[in-house]
């Protein structure tokens, strides 16, 4: 191995591997942050609509988180101890005893998986086929769970199953979600009549796992009665229903949980992405105490306690979820993402407004235009993604603290940018004629 | 679902799974810690044999590390934004490259997998599929890889595998170690025995992966001559040749990669636990640039860029990694290890050293002896667990900053456990008469 | 192991294993058979509506398969000989390919697999991967290929599943056949939905494989729309399209191929059953030319070439295939089968007929119901069997060649046995108000 | 699909599969057989050192079987009738309980599979993964057990397993037969290191299948230490032992069963190939009776009664084994077969006997002159094959019945062919200096 390090390349391409994704999109190099606005070393200034996708639900650097893991750090608080008991890791199970589980009649143990979505995605998979001893796990079309080994074979993206080289995929059966096959087709009623066939070929199942609102797929968001359907269907079959909120919960769809309204009761839910509040790597695993039957370690990991993560996380439950208020904030700013999605839509033939809460966003029809859209608005000083199978829905996850002035500045830019590639769009057109 | 919650119970048995475990053996409440030093909420103080799992090499709290890191949240320096550019990531990288490949000619892509070793792994495999368009992966026996269902599939334990609950874990073909068939087998031949047939039944590998020292699974130190034959074999079936570093890498075995001194250049290496220096959950892949087809996303995670991580990293490499001062005095520390064990070795009959650097530890012959010694330890204030098939390792994994008088102190508890423990034997088996 | 020979048990108890079926409700012993009438050892005397499952389209012992068959042994005709080149072989292809390829303009090159169903089904699936270089095969609801772990992935019944004991039935998508989720719903809509979703979770498929007419699983009838329309999507996804015609070919649908009339052109089509004509082990893969990539061995097996077989297959061939009389026959029977059947629907509240061609049926509602109406018809003279995922369908399998005398006594008898068995019914649910 | 048709082409090569392979090697038309001896359509004729891969141990067409067989159909017995009692099975049955279990002390219920060797392994494998509620199979390096995926994945030759086109040939593990690692080298002692070591990786077996000699791998014969020890570890593992004895049973290595005098206890047993006695598709699973818990049917198939090969097998069982005598002639044969391949040795540098019983054969070093070896017997009037991972083995197998003047002369004819390939060799390897 000869060296080929030439110090004029950039570091980027020089030394970090070519899976890096979004800073090719915004390649600005970013040192601070604060809210919903991030900067770069050379003073520029972002609106920032993306949010860590979904991990920075209370903007970045909050004051009073910020002022807590400081105090810790100064104070030689424990960084780092496995799954030891932790003054920090006890002040949160007890905020998130009193705060989120206790005022909604939940009663879940809490497994501290690996800090990663994907790991408590592994962890419930696991769990499911050891409680009721069957293989089968019932995914669903543009689910997104993770990308180790068995968080992949539950995700339904080509490109990203592509990554496992041929890798096994195995024991898990894709059904389509709401809407997968048309907005005039009743997807529950597939899943069931194939369940209710003893000849269909398909095995029991362990479990059905599904996202409320599919946030990489696309931002299908499934109604209370489909979940309410899916949720039946797992009990009359004996199958275990878990919820993978890492993406739409903690406050994102305008409730802790993003399933609440629909009045289920899930078996397990992972979390993950804005648990800690502040960016920081933090999952875990919610499990009715009836399965909890792990052995001790029998499914384990070095950073399953961040324990800087666990200061940040209860402050991000007292301070937000110690009343209904922040839900009802993010409820109100939900209408306003309506009202400006919208607007966009007047804009675009045939788009479509796509999922709920502050998860929002707009099916453009075509992943180029959303790519060019959200290229344009990255040159105007606003950072927003695409998502679905195609990449074609322009989606807002900013954070859940956005200030109104932020989101209608940031929609102002979007139209823009909107508005610029669609024009664009028609002058290529037109010279292609 | 109703609520059990009963505010007497301890919160932990209250709240979280059950598959929480070190707490058990350690059951105090830690709030701080200092070097290789631990205090409890009411003033205990334990010495850390045991380092978060060879996660905090450089002790707990390292100040510089500390102070850079105060420094970064109190700029409000970016916690988290995915894989974009920022100033903290380049410094990372920029140093990585010059006290870390350059000096060793050794030339790597960097990949920030999600931040925990099991994803680094998972991400080695199937890049190794990917490329070699192979899916069998050749581990070993006592192997320890992580917990999802890819790195499960490599791991030796039954116990964990049995985590699975019945789900595949496959694509996986498990060899001997070095020393696994005896001390008077070499296990290299009936490797290359095997996979030279083309009936063995063993397809062709898409890579080797292997620990260079087994860390849960005994401490089992593979010789360079061990390494250079796995290297020869998977040369030539065309194999990729991955190291999994994570234990023992970042100085621990004397040198900041454990395969150093074989003179080996695997295509992939996989690190975490003390990359990050302070604790926090950080990992990455390096990867032969040839071999880096990802394309972007085709592997991602939230927090594949963990930017706390990033600022105490580059403290970490340009501390202890600008010379090579750290590595002769880890080295020396290894001596006064084995003097210890040594000392042990001679307590209890049969007892066998194991390991090399400062990842060194006994085989006492029994998990039952080994627990009871650690348990001891602990009540008298020493922080020491086991490791092995059958627990049956007592194992250092002390921080490689840690001051040769704590250590001298630490195998003071350890020679009193071990007397102890054995009387206490003793005694029993007399009373059994 | 101890000896438990008790010589006044039945040797069935005693030494055949428990696995036997269908001489559990048909116990009498048989010992010789003419036509589609089958006589046992003490003078009874049946009416053959089973025909081995479609094994003897021609009926019993036809004289002319019989006399060639004995001049063919008698004159030490070759009985085994690997796949040697034999006169009978060659007579064999040439029948094959004049009276069935030619006229029918089909160009496929035949490979004889090992003489089960199974078998060529095992073929097909291996060779449809190895072209196509992708792992996934679409199979269907109520599908049954076989039992080897190959095709048995590819079977719909749970409890035929069951068999294989928790090994992985793996690499397969079930998808709903025709009229799977009611009358009204279009299943290749949805098929074709999930398939063209690059989200969906399901891999791009090597082959659609299906029976035309699904035997085991109920005699539904496959249209010659949806034959197309699998055929159409197949080709759309660069899938090959494989038809299994081993219960439905060989004339039993009313041409020699049962998919003939969709006017579909298969990649790969199983033959086996009654391919040999006289109830001889016997099967086929036909292939199309550019497909044929085996390499000599790759798939063998040691009775590939039933010599025996080849001698009345040719007979066969040559005796109901030479010009379009037989099926021409077979399909004004059908039109007597389906006259029979809606007598018989007549009786049943709720009762649908089933299949076509002389593959037909009554879904008699229950499998209780089906059960009691074919024991009853047994007593009477009449092997007859179920079908169907519950065992609901009472089918004739009769041979093709039976006697529209023979298959109207047939009728009769199954009509009394349906009138006892409904008066029995109804007799039980007045006792029990 | 366009007709390409071309009458002028051989219907071999323009109707039959590529996958085609004995006919290459001996291209001839044969018409008749009688013992040994085998006769081409233009009067050539042939010794048969090959015998269908050992599935014609009585010879070609026995004047006892093929009289009796005669007989059945001419008085229209029962060809098919798929798992009915007959009077044929039962015939059968009681002279296999009569003749081969009885005197043997060996109480097995026998299974019919369907009537292929590939059929009874996945038969056995399925059953045993029922049983024991494991998944792993136990196989060994050089393992031939079939074609169809569950026993394809036994299998250990490369060139076999890539017919899978990349399906998943899943839950084995391949361990090393008596002598793949060397003459020296203790493979029981590897194996049990294996499996008692908790972290090995290889789950825990649910049985364990060899051949006592492998026939297509080359000829390895087990000893009976060996196989005592198999047995043992199975034991000690609570695994099952399944014997495939497929192509050695049937007297072939001088006892009916092949493991008779190790002493064993097998918990299956596979059979095939020579079962029918004249060649016929016939195969059986012995299983210990307390494992017989198949449901009805949950493992069937259409020719798992086939009729014609009841018939000669009852007669193959009464005529040769109703007591020693055929045995022992076999024992003789074998040492005549000892000194042939001897004689053969000694014109061979490093040649070396393989096998034992009448499944004899010599590994002449590489498959080139194997090859040519067989090429030139066969030019002069003799059939036989070569065996082996590298084909390195020319391989006897002819009929148990063959004469001794026979024999000499084959092996007349096998010295010629040898001495020719060896002139051969040394002529070009002269004109190539």
């Amino acid at each position: 191995m000869t060296s080929n390090m030439e110090p004029e390349t950039n570091i980027y391409e020089r030394r970090e591997s070519d899976a890096r994704s979004y800073c090719r999109a915004f390649p600005a190099t970013f040192t601070t942050a604060r809210g919903s606005e991030i900067f770069t070393q050379d003073g520029g200034r972002y609106i920032d609509f993306l949010a860590g996708c979904s991990s920075l639900n209370y903007g970045h650097n909050d004051p009073d988180m910020k002022a807590a893991l400081i105090d810790h750090i100064s104070a030689d608080g424990i960084a780092h101890a496995l799954d030891f008991h932790t003054d920090a890791k006890e002040a949160f199970l007890k905020a998130y005893e009193d705060k989120i589980l206790k005022p909604r009649g939940l009663d879940y143990k809490v497994m501290m998986t690996g800090p990663t979505g994907t790991n408590a995605v592994e962890a419930a998979i696991k769990l499911a086929r050891k409680v009721t001893e069957r293989r089968n796990v019932i995914a669903f079309t543009n689910a997104f769970h993770g990308m180790t080994m068995g968080a992949l074979a539950l995700t339904g993206n080509a490109g990203k199953r592509g990554g496992a080289g041929g890798g096994s995929l195995a024991d898990v059966t894709h059904m389509p979600f709401e809407g997968a096959m048309g907005d005039d087709v009743d997807t529950l009623q597939f899943i069931e009549a194939m369940l209710d066939n003893p000849s269909s070929g398909i095995d029991a199942p362990a479990a059905f796992i599904f996202e409320p609102i599919q946030g990489e797929g696309g931002l299908n968001a499934a109604s209370n009665e489909w979940m309410r359907g899916i949720e039946r269907i797992a009990r009359k079959h004996d199958a275990l229903l878990i919820i993978d909120d890492i993406q739409a919960g903690c406050g994102r769809s305008g409730s802790f949980f993003s399933w609440e309204a629909a009045g289920i009761k899930p078996d397990m839910v992972t979390q993950a992405k804005s648990l800690s509040g502040y960016g920081l790597p933090f999952a875990a695993l919610l499990i009715r105490p009836e399965l909890d039957v792990w052995k001790p370690a029998e499914h384990n990991g070095t950073f399953r306690g961040n324990t800087h993560a666990f200061v940040t996380a209860r402050v991000a439950i007292e301070k937000f979820w110690s009343d209904d208020s922040f839900a009802k904030s993010v409820q109100d700013k939900a209408e306003l993402l309506t009202e400006n999605f919208q607007q966009i839509a007047g804009m675009i033939d045939g788009a479509k407004l796509k999922g709920r809460g502050m998860m929002q966003g707009i099916d453009v029809g075509s992943g180029e235009l959303a790519s060019e859209i959200c290229a344009r608005a990255y040159d105007k000083g606003l950072i927003i993604e695409t998502s679905g199978a195609e990449d074609e829905v322009v989606k807002f996850l900013g954070a859940l603290t956005t200030p109104e002035e932020l989101i209608r500045e940031g929609f102002g830019i979007l139209r823009d940018a909107t508005r610029e590639a669609l024009a664009e769009r028609k002058s290529t057109s037109i010279a292609a004629e």
